[in-house]
């Protein structure tokens, strides 16, 4: 049975592949700006002054308050990734409910649904 | 079958119990200020200076604004609650619509049909 | 000296009679479109199946939750001289910045300093 | 098998219909203002000083920064059958990612594969 | 006496230079990744598939639903440069209208002040 | 001469005590709603699994993507006095520019020169 893990990465693959990739003519992909906005993307969670799992935390806070819920979900796997724990996790969670409100609500419920199932997975390196 | 009101209410209780709820160490729950946060959302629709069917239907019209769609559905099932009618609902989504501006449009036509499905089982005090 | 209350009803007067008044081929005025959105917004309003001090108050909140200060001054205006108290306003505030988090608190800052000139000014019928 | 394009036609016109048919005293249609504010709706994206092509253009990036999924694949269908190409809506997709960012992108992708159903389907006039 | 149109220039020069220039170890101007993004805004709005007329109407209205009021000035001064109309301002400024609702409107206010300044100033090429 | 830092201090510090303050009947301060939520908000800050400066830089960027001025000033000030660099800010500026795109850049150039000001002021601990 698929995961709400597994059809977020097929999906995400699948169209990223469409729009980056080299289209045709008759079926074009992204743009060179398209594609140089993807890249800037994901230069900007790269180490530098601050580590990557500060910047996955960062990207995860801005996403959950701009409350897309896609975001939310790819943050909350790189921030386990990056060795975050569920415990540091929910303070992050805080700061976006506090900021943005109840709003969050729903979109809370749903990121730790899907944190509990990345988690589950222990493809991760996170522990409790 | 089943309704998006049953969906709806069975997703809300488990995640709330989750995020609520004691928690392990190696599974926490939401923190304590998760929690006073949610007691405090609960708290501020309690009767006081404005009775609970007006400060339902501000609830109502800020999550539409704001374009959350569960947020929406639960306080349209509340206002309803409250003794609401599907009249007054109607120009609560007029105030939305008009300050939120058309992007409102495909939440007001998920909030109605959600409207007719709470209407239509009759667990309210509502009348047309 | 000029206030808060003064200036903006001054700008907004005069910018209205620009948009909606009739203009010229040099100097068009805002489109027949423009006009109609302006009376659907006053007509949105008036009393109906909800009061208009209620429909002031979602007004106010939608306003709040969007984080606009000319349209938080307004509906804070237009409440206080549809009968809100100051008492009945903190609480419509409050469903305002729990449904939309901290980030509505400078708002509601100006709004209450707004408020309390509008309240000091006595042009209104609200009282304590 | 039904298709998003059809599943989204199909929801869109039956509730339509609901909202801006007649109604009766136990199940009230959309007030008189719901009403006028549909047809505003509709007005404003029709041929004047700018043609329906550029207007619906304006609409798409519109919905895009706002980030609605109903009203982006409304709009590019609506591209689409103004004769716009997949190459003009890339660059219209840019600057609605620039302009609102990386949270825009799950909308992007969204969009991209509903513009390919529609493109698939042969009935506009758009060449790539 | 300063205008609003020389202010804004003005401070959007100097923080460019601050942000773009090159920084001191003490006083470290904006990163690498800064730097391309403010490149990337530049060249979303170059003559491609579509027109910088047209893309220029594009981010003006993208600015005024998500009401910001230096990005509505720039743009409007950019699509009067571009050899936009008042008359075709108006139109776009229509678009936003509807799409964002009445929370746009004090933007609009703002941004016809601002638009009968710049065409007052006579640097452009647009005519009524 | 006063500067942006002094009169924001000023301004948000008479509004607290006039918003969280004792109040008298006829003119009634925040609920105890109110004043729990903004308790709530100064709690969300403190250290626990994170650590002050990390939650201060979620606080940032959560208002960068937001866009309020007033909150950006307040986190960039909170987060020099816990420690953070100019060059750490500026990651984080583009953490925010990236999610939330080119409308973000009028509050970056308000944020880099309040920054500046707060460093200038030599009252915090942070150095280049």
């Amino acid at each position: 049975m698929s995961s709400r893990y597994d059809d977020f990465q097929a999906f995400r693959t699948r169209l990223n592949e469409r729009i980056l990739g080299e289209g045709t003519a008759d079926r074009p992909s992204g743009t060179l700006n398209t594609k140089r906005f993807f890249t800037l993307d994901g230069n900007c969670y790269k180490a530098g002054a601050l580590d990557v799992k500060t910047k996955e935390l960062l990207g995860l806070v801005a996403s959950m308050v701009l409350r897309c819920d896609d975001c939310i979900a790819y943050h909350i796997d790189q921030c386990l990734k990056a060795g975050c724990t569920p415990a540091e996790l929910f303070e992050a969670f805080d700061v976006a409910l506090i900021v943005g409100g109840s709003i969050v609500i729903p979109h809370l419920r749903r990121g730790v649904e899907f944190m509990d199932e990345v988690v589950g997975r222990g493809d991760g390196a996170q522990s409790g």
